[in-house]
């Protein structure tokens, strides 16, 4: 039955029962290990284990970056399955890879993506447009998360170019993944640093989750993000923290500190959210 | 001394020294394999491994559609690492993947394609901008191809908006790429069905290589895209073919046929610069 339901609701439900919009980003970077542990696959397999293990609790999922786990060679494919399947129900797996490819390049991205690995979701660009997008739309109980506004520098080069109508890039793709969204498991992903953008997205796609990465080592402002991007029930938001939690420790406490972390913006955001 | 020359000044080397613009494409799709062999990851290296033998004297270098290899799990990659390593001086290897990620993610992203992978060159999205392209250019022997025109019927979602000043996304993307081409080591991808599209770029792009894929499956017209496409030294186009030279046969005979077409295709090619 679970696969029935349309990935948009199962995260609200997931988000509901964990009371988190907490998520915690798998971005393991070998240099930044605690200095017991060794700089390969072995030793960011305990490294993320010992985070999973210390921060579950407090997270509604974990946003896998995909890049860390590509530069150990096919050991690091095998890595992250593994700990995908590590994960206690409920929580979700997000693939962070970014894919943009078209026709049977992207039918195969997407069996690597939700079969080989068994992700719940993950994120997709949008510059070859919905070609590209709907080979992760024909499962609605998986989830596509599109890029729209980035808190990079360079988004300046071409997602805030406006048409000749004079809308900005962002907002374009914006309302086109709103009517991507049939299958209500369509979201967006708006960088927090800067919450006007998100308020913008929120009104031109009113029911899609938006996937706010850049609140914890980036600097954005969690309060003004949650006030923008939430839907009215609450939800609709999803908040990854990847450095600011992951590495919150440098020595053999690393995992405690992480733990410590994480519960502490799982409580952040949670009186945030009832303020409003 | 090779790892000093800039990935474009190569790419033309190679083409010269092979007499050759055309790569082959490999998208190894399991359905596809010829009966005899197995559909798994022993079934798809032999597959390669053939394919490679009968075609190499024909070409330039070879596309590997990444989504295929992972679609394996980690002994995909393994295999690709491995199908990388067995070609032959002074064949390139092209990193089909079409990545568009910041900061430390793209940094191991490039790790991934060009230490633990060995490519030449890989594909980019720009979505996010320079940010997203600026890790994969800082050793100038390995190349970056950015995704500016393809040929997909959904390019019209964003790729073809006009901006305020009236200029496509595209053109947008190819002049950006020209003013990040200061090494001497960035591409673009221009699909080759519409050689409108591959001349406008030409103009707005002069110095840069165009990989334009879309002459063989897809249907593009070869000697139009050569006439639009190609530099005043006859080079400045790769020209990828993928479904219709390694499916050319479809019984135990497939890497023969595999060979011929090759064959065929880099005479055409051939013939067709030399008519002009």
């Amino acid at each position: 039955m679970t696969e029935t339901i349309p990935f948009n609701q199962r995260l609200q439900q997931v988000q509901e029962r964990t009371g988190s919009l907490l998520c915690v980003g798998m971005d393991p970077d070998p240099a930044r290990l605690p200095e017991h542990l060794s700089r390969d696959v072995d030793g960011i397999g305990e490294f993320c284990r010992e985070i999973i293990r210390t921060t579950r609790e407090h997270v509604c999922g974990y946003k896998f970056n995909s890049a860390f786990f590509e530069a150990l060679g096919g050991a690091g494919l095998d890595l992250l399955l593994d700990l995908r399947q590590s994960l206690p129900e409920p929580l979700l797996a997000i693939y962070d890879v970014k894919r943009g490819d078209i026709g049977n390049t992207a039918k195969h991205y997407a069996r690597a993506a939700f079969e080989s690995l068994r992700m719940d979701a993950v994120t997709l660009n949008p510059y070859m447009g919905y070609d590209a997008v709907a080979p992760f739309l024909t499962d609605a109980s998986r989830g596509a998360f599109i890029l729209c506004y980035t808190s990079n520098d360079s988004s300046r080069d071409f997602q805030q170019v406006r048409s000749e109508a004079g809308r900005p890039l962002y907002l374009q793709v914006a309302a086109k993944a709103r009517d991507w969204n049939g299958g209500r498991n369509v979201g967006l992903v708006v960088g927090a640093t800067k919450a006007e953008a998100v308020a913008e997205v929120r009104e031109t796609a009113p029911d899609l989750p938006i996937l706010a990465p850049g609140v914890g080592a980036q600097g954005g402002d969690l309060e003004a993000v949650l006030r923008a991007g939430r839907s009215s029930e609450g939800y609709g938001l999803i908040i990854p923290i990847s450095r600011g939690i992951i590495y919150a420790g440098t020595g053999r406490e690393y995992a405690t500190r992480a733990g410590e972390q994480a519960r502490t913006y799982k409580t952040t955001i949670q009186k945030a959210v009832t303020h409003e």
